[in-house]
């Protein structure tokens, strides 16, 4: 950590700078600038701690990390690439993964005419929502139990791990009962409370990321699960608020180099809550995977436009199918192939 | 409800989306444009509606909402303004009410001593956080139930109703043991299950917005309380996220005027999670009193310096003693007073 | 253009919003919904009209183009794909064009070392900055004219048609003497007295997207040049400004199919102002072709570590030409080529 | 600056970023830390680097700044506030200046009546357009040199210094030849042509805001006109572009307090521009005021319904003429008054 002191900063202010190091055990070393003095905070853990502690004090200008805050989800903490394994589907490998399915499960036929549709186009796991956060309280709010049943129902028929999303932290240990791999939604990223609980519960999890939060808060995040001593963590980019408002969300294609940069945990990438709508999909999912991304998250309909909830940006059985196609030579393209 | 067909849609296409319409009960009126058909969907309900219902069908281009996602929390449910009435305090009147007190509760002698300056000062509500949503989980994250319980001891001895947030839907029966206010922060904001538990302990809440989210989906989130027969709801304008890196978040003074041209609701301001930085909260705070805000929640801490949590942000004791001076003539500019 | 009254309004306002469109010649439909009433305003050109004619009438509550605000830009006006011809490159074919060279031209040696690079790996077009738009005014501010004339040597020398950026709308006339593209910054899109004058030159140029402007924004900036008689407009995304900090602008990635959707003019990709990091251009430039983007626009210098100017977002000669090498396979797997 | 090297970065790496230093005349510190080596390079001037030159070098991972990039407009240059003078009217000082009137010169009648109501009601200066960025070619562009004459006779008339953009550095000798203050347009803040046109031209001006400029870039642009010698620069804060739809453009309140700790330069705060919408300006402008702003700008249109441009956002006389009695007692709220 660096601290910048004030043009004309006493000697006063900057002793106190160093006490307070090391009153926290940390050694110091000092910058006589020409115009003002910068004093470096020295110490493994540095990036543990808040700027706030130093920034409070009398004469101090800027406080600057060099550490980031996050640990467990940090290259320094482990290098190469995480691998999590679900039902003999691996993530984080050379084979890139595609999670499909309905958003919301509205009922036997619906599920089960997705799964169908989604396993013969050739994807690895089935995606369904039970519990369902609405923007509103007046809409559906999904099957809840009921839902959670006809996904496990459907692992078994179509032989398909089965991912659902898990909103309190009441709820996971229900949901872990039916779910291979827990969902962690954008609106609930920062929802420690449920990140701790969905941590000890140890089950595979996808964390969305928080849609206005940067890279370093949704990598600090997963260290919330990752401190619980749960390593199967994937993560999920699925766009983020800007003032563009042609689509919902603008997806941040970015993310997926920093990520595997700044990271060892895999990544997938989900462009049907990023935009909104079925006709910008297709682009973006080859995009996904072209800059790297180890997997996709899509909805699929059997009709859209009967669906409960966002059918707009759904893919109807036919346009997944046409999509799975298009996207194995963008695939080989980048050295990987679909699993 | 407005549907705008593409240039050149087919008669099929505007008959389907009619037929739509009419399956859900709603009646539609037609406008053959020069250039494009323009159909209106009416009802009084149609803001409850996804558009994507209409959205995803052939021939259709666009689909705009008249009516406002949110009912309860609107003017045209309401008039007038609501009135939150607190141990004697009320919100949402002619009297601006100051909440104050530190990020969170450390000990029994810095809430107190710092219960012991608001007080005097003239705020109106002790506020202090015993549950911490922090960004890391190598940070404090807060006392917990001893936190509440020193929490409820300051209230007894000074005289002060206590505000504190509530991070977890298993939790809200037990603060609500202790607090006279819950408070639901940003990054729970969309956390519908707890809205729902807030909504149903029927406790005074205080509603922070989102970091993200619009004023419409702040208000639709409060619509989760009121649906629950929680009438004693108050919004908090707390800074949303945007590029500016100078300060921590920018508080959108505009809010106010729109939350009061849209909403029953009172709407307090905290200036010190906006700016991140004491230097800012006087300035923020005065203009939030002269934009028509109904009361600030400001970070006071005996000792910024030693604080644990969100030292930079905390006001010294003679630093908000002086605020306080500094805002009844503000107060009394705009037709108002501190209670 | 939809004008929704406000529950309530008066005979006598509905009347005035009627009469305020026939003045401008345009007809009306009226929708007597349940809840409040809605008028439609047609006519084939309301899409230039601003919303603030009706809005600012008492008791209107809303107003909704259907129309776009662009017109020679979008589709409606021309079908299929304009495609730009320069020097025997075409741009908006099936075929991808790379367009390659420094940020700034430094001097004559570093200018066509850089030539020679691109070339070799097989880039169509130079680029290299002669008139520098810089943050500060005590940063290096380009060669200006001598700039211009080394840039015209070196497309004698390598064949290579050159583009580079005009900054006053006075530089037109001397900037169109040595380029065979005139590029206007992100800086500019706005700068309307410039647009007008590129515009009037006929000369090819490249519209970079504002670092916070929509897509609509892009598109009505374009019109600009396409009223005045420039049909060989190029877009070029460049990131756009959000909260993100571990890069400099977010490539908005759905930018391309969303202009593909809306418009015929040809558009590319620059990876190296979004990332403005070097590591993060090739997953990006992958990233953009898949997406269905025309070309791209990357900055090389032999040698990142003494350019003057953005270094650290260039490529070294060896960078781009394993990059040239990579992006080939992805180009035929979305069933193009790089031209 | 602080150059942070990668975690294991090899001492040939850091000798590399020394002789770096060195060669620019810079001297260096190092900092042995436990984890990784950081590097402070000493200087005055190193505000005026960029950054790039140390980041591209191997084995770096951070670099940061502890100068600011602006010089001239910084507190270090110059403490205390800056005064501008205009024909009697000073800003900067105690006192609070209001500029008000249309947003574009539309004729003869028009002007004069929007400068009898602005004059009568107490505001200090006129403003109007002459020449009008607009985002679509086919709106009314102004009536240029037509307008400039007629704001010219306004001033003779009412005894009001007039204030009108100009919008290309062509431009700049014409206007300043009719104004009193020219005017820098949010869309023109980084047209750095204009900057320097304006910067020779001496004359007063308003530098406004980019609408998504950092303070920090703000700062840098009116070093562009304070390097050319013009001391006699007000900035005019008018809204940032961010995510929230209910107002054109979310008023940034925070960087009045801002600028004040930064910068000796006035600040105005413009609530038209950035509400778009009449209804909100009162509180925004008392907000302003009550924050610290040096003044405002105001559009005032005798007949809003009429006007060719901006009209919603336009207070009729009757609304400025209350709001200028509303601002007194909020301005001596803080300790100044309406000059």
């Amino acid at each position: 950590m660096i601290v910048g002191m004030r043009a004309g900063a006493t000697k006063i202010e900057i002793d106190d700078v160093i006490q307070r190091a090391n009153s926290l055990g940390l050694q110091t070393q000092l910058n006589l600038g020409s115009d003002r003095t910068v004093i470096a905070i020295l110490g493994s853990n540095t990036g543990r701690l808040s700027t706030d502690i130093f920034a409070v004090l009398p004469g101090v200008e800027t406080v600057t990390r060099i550490m980031k805050p996050y640990k467990l989800a940090a290259h320094e903490f482990k290098e190469g690439s995480s691998i999590v394994s679900i039902g003999g589907v691996t993530i984080g490998g050379n084979g890139i993964v595609v999670i499909a399915g309905p958003c919301a499960v509205e009922n036997e036929t619906q599920l089960f005419a997705a799964a169908d549709v989604v396993k013969k186009a050739g994807a690895n796991i089935l995606r369904g929502g039970a519990f369902k956060p609405r923007t509103s309280p007046f809409s559906f709010q999904g099957m809840e139990k009921a839902g959670l049943e006809l996904l496990a129902r459907a692992r078994e028929k179509f032989g398909l791990p089965v991912v659902t999303e898990v909103v309190d932290s009441g709820d996971v240990k229900l949901v872990s009962q039916y779910a291979d791999i827990l969902q962690v939604g954008a609106r609930n990223m920062q929802n420690f409370s449920l990140l701790k609980n969905v941590g000890k519960s140890k089950c595979p999890v996808i964390l969305k990321r928080g849609l206005s939060s940067t890279v370093t808060e949704w990598l600090t995040a997963a260290d919330y699960l990752l401190a619980e001593g749960n390593t199967q963590v994937i993560l999920c980019e699925r766009g983020i608020r800007t003032f563009e408002d042609t689509i919902r969300f603008s997806l941040d294609i970015s993310s997926i180099p920093v990520v595997k940069k700044s990271s060892h945990l895999p990544i997938i990438v989900d462009p049907s809550h990023a935009s909104g709508h079925y006709s910008l999909v297709p682009a973006i999912a080859k995009a996904a995977i072209a800059a790297g991304a180890d997997g996709l998250l899509i909805e699929v309909h059997p009709n859209p436009k009967e669906a409960l909830v966002d059918g707009l940006q759904s893919l109807t059985p036919s346009d997944f199918t046409r999509l799975m196609q298009e996207l194995r030579p963008v695939a080989a393209a980048v050295g990987r192939c679909l699993v």
